[in-house]
């Protein structure tokens, strides 16, 4: 190992966002059943947390309005958190009632374009909604949870964002936190199409590093097929904890959609992981029979390469 | 910048493999027309170096019938290298009356039942025949070329392979080189069937590093979803020729393939090279473009995610 090597964490937590990110945007024909056998399929694998659903608007995404019926249909194991998300008070409280595992989820966009888009606010009305959201998790007991910072790197409206910009956005997410005596659990920097390149992950994480003692969590999209060079560059900064979704679900580059594709494959973080000598606990051999059922499940191919060409043995 | 890059290069030759992994590896269908307007199209790209066809027994490669048809046919311009491969004296000499350019290959493979079951030959016999190849390009005025190391790193039959039997079956290559007064103009370690991670291409070329002062390029197949994070290993410790493919043709991992899959797509490397201020003197949207031409002659998807997706405006 050289000394490029060093900042390498001995063990990765890796959370699984397929089920979420996959169906949201899959079209809405894939059946609640299905969902339910992906979501337990996955729960074997030793995949420590599992993003399986949200709570929005269904008549804005249809493909979730079912998120009740898996939170009742999954069977839970207790090594593995089943989270969810939300992104007002009334999806929150609607996750609280599930039964999914709801950390305090305090998000902001880099990109504040991108933020009207996305959640139809203006960065003060987010600031306020999330201000609100925190003292509605402080009434429910909800203890610290991650800070995501969307198009933390860029978007598609404004380009590039700068390393200064991002940490903006990021310390005002910081403070409503703290200023409500609940510190982040982590802050996840959110790659949320696929802008950064491996010298762009090393300059913001280093600066967020700089700047807080947080810990930093990378969400990477794989649109540009940077994902897993940016997870490495993150990896080897000693970052150790990532956001992946099996298969690449989340978006269907084979379709030629120029606005969205889906997140590093959880099994080919796993594997680097693995042949780097970082833990994750996961089993790969069953991780990759579960991409070859998430792509049986969304019936089209997914990006990940691993589930074609199956492991490599090494030790024949 | 942070330490970790100190090593980077500022400049990265990268060789265009697709159109013969490619052609070869696709069912014969492809027109000889199509196959020259691929070619035609890369040569507009800034690329310095194209691997355009390869002399084998078209008995056995059918697909690669026409080599001396696209020779003719495409147009050649002054900066490019429109290079061909061979695996034995026939097919050298078939490359030398074909037109293409023919820098003097000396190749073997760290596995010794991939060279048995790719080239039919004993390590031994690999070596005669490698010695008497170089003896017949020292006759044609040929002066130094590349070293091609296939398997370096592992094989299917044999596992992984350790450093030292690659540096071993390297050394042997080299010697061949050395001996005809002819040292290799580069070393390339090839991934063949995509088992390195990014520990590993740092072990192996450190090794040969440490061994030898001649420049390393890397070949990376990526069959596992690992290729341009490795490709980033070989970036950061200064490795500045790497081979790819544009597209990432070569395999087609949507066929459930478990024996071959694709070079690293060329644009993603470009544009990781591009997004660290590494040198490529490509044009990246004109390559994304012949991306999407080539996905257009293979009649199917490519792996390559950026020419779905488009490239990111990051000065929007």
């Amino acid at each position: 190992m050289d000394g490029q090597m060093n900042d390498l964490p001995s063990r990765a937590h890796i959370t699984e966002v397929g089920p979420r990110e996959g169906f949201q945007f899959e079209p809405p024909h894939i059946t609640t059943a299905n969902k339910i056998r992906l979501v337990d399929a996955l729960s074997q694998t030793g995949l420590p947390e599992i993003e399986c659903a949200s709570f929005v608007n269904p008549k804005v995404v249809p493909q979730m309005a079912d998120a009740f019926a898996i939170a009742e249909g999954i069977t839970r194991h207790d090594r593995v958190a089943y989270r969810c998300i939300w992104l007002n008070e009334k999806g929150f409280l609607q996750a609280l009632g599930s039964g999914f595992d709801t950390p305090a989820l305090t998000s902001g966009s880099a990109s504040d374009t991108f933020l009207l888009k996305n959640n139809n606010s203006s960065p003060d009305q987010q600031l306020e909604r999330q201000r609100k959201l925190r003292h509605v998790y402080n009434e429910n007991g909800l203890g610290s949870g991650p800070v995501y910072l969307f198009t933390a790197f860029g978007c598609n409206y404004e380009g590039a964002i700068p390393v200064k910009k991002a940490l903006q956005r990021c310390a005002e997410l910081v403070h409503i936190c703290e200023e409500a005596g609940v510190p982040p659990a982590n802050i996840t920097l959110c790659d949320t199409i696929g802008a950064a390149g491996p010298a762009d992950v090393r300059a913001l994480v280093s600066a967020v590093r700089e700047r807080w003692d947080y810990p930093v969590a990378l969400h990477l999209h794989d649109t540009r097929g940077l994902g897993i060079a940016n997870a490495l560059a993150g990896l080897e900064l000693g970052v150790a904890r990532f956001d992946s979704s099996v298969g690449g679900l989340g978006g269907c580059p084979f379709a030629g959609n120029r606005s969205a594709a889906g997140n590093v494959a959880t099994e080919e973080l796993a594997l680097m992981c693995d042949r780097m000598g970082v833990e994750t606990g996961i089993d790969l051999g069953a991780l990759v029979e579960v991409a070859s059922l998430a792509e049986e499940i969304v019936s089209h191919p997914l990006p990940g390469r691993l589930s074609k060409a199956g492991l490599f043995n090494a030790t024949l």
